[in-house]
């Protein structure tokens, strides 16, 4: 039982980690000039999305029951605001050392999980519900953000020339 | 053992089912001439991106051991050469009927995998290899293929208004 659990993990935790990878070597790779244009014309621009992953992944310590948000203030300006709306962002330079310290400190926490914790409930699903619905356990939050990474990497990646 | 990994089964089937939908909806928003449209200056065309979607899916057939290609023609124009250096692509309403087909035949397969089965090895990785390395197998090639499909998810929806 704990090894199938164990093997689920890795898959899981395997994709998520080369996403993150992806996405880092890819932030490298980008000026700051680049991160203030738009992906495309009249969308977000690359410091909104950077901002915005960011925030996603920074809800996840409360989400998992690790511990509280590292930057509490993102969640107003990068995902309950669109872009181009609030001005006095942080600075490129902020922000992807803000992306790196969420991940890395997630990253962290992720390695000394053991394989049954993961399939316990996360922290926004009832006692109730979660019996009904076991699937959406703390390792779907991470199967889930990480999708949702992927989906935010297709559009920087239009940032490169 | 089996509980857990219809459990794992379900979680990463939920996601794919969940981001195909997502692709359909949109799909049924935008029309001919926005799908013609670069999904950002310079960048790949939508219909070139519908096409190298289903080439990707069209090939998992073979991977999970399911039968052949539908389409197999769509690799040499899709997967092995980049946009707009070959002529006389499919019309879009060929390639949306394609999309559909290759994911519904999927789909009526998906739903019969036993269990017990998606973890098995894929066709792409030899016995030998498996052994050492187990979590590549045909569940992985969901959840990487549909990482791979948000990826383009998220540079489609830049073509909507």
């Amino acid at each position: 039982m704990t090894a199938d659990k164990a093997l689920f993990v890795k898959m899981v935790l395997d994709k998520w980690n080369a996403t993150i990878k992806q996405t880092d070597d890819l932030l490298k790779n980008l000026s700051d000039e680049q991160l203030f244009r738009e992906v495309a014309p009249t969308k977000n621009r690359g410091i909104y999305l950077l901002g915005h992953l960011t925030a996603a992944h920074d809800l996840m310590f409360r989400l998992l029951d690790l511990g509280n948000a590292l930057f509490p203030d993102y969640k107003a300006i990068f995902l309950d605001k669109p872009d181009k709306v609030i001005s006095g962002l942080p600075t490129v330079h902020e922000l992807k050392q803000s992306w790196t310290d969420v991940n890395m400190q997630l990253g962290n926490h992720f390695k000394v999980i053991p394989s049954d914790e993961w399939f316990l409930r996360h922290t926004a699903i009832s006692p109730d519900d979660f019996e009904k619905e076991p699937h959406r356990n703390k390792l779907n939050v991470v199967l889930t953000r990480s999708h949702h990474l992927s989906n935010h990497l297709g559009q920087l990646i239009l940032l490169k020339n």
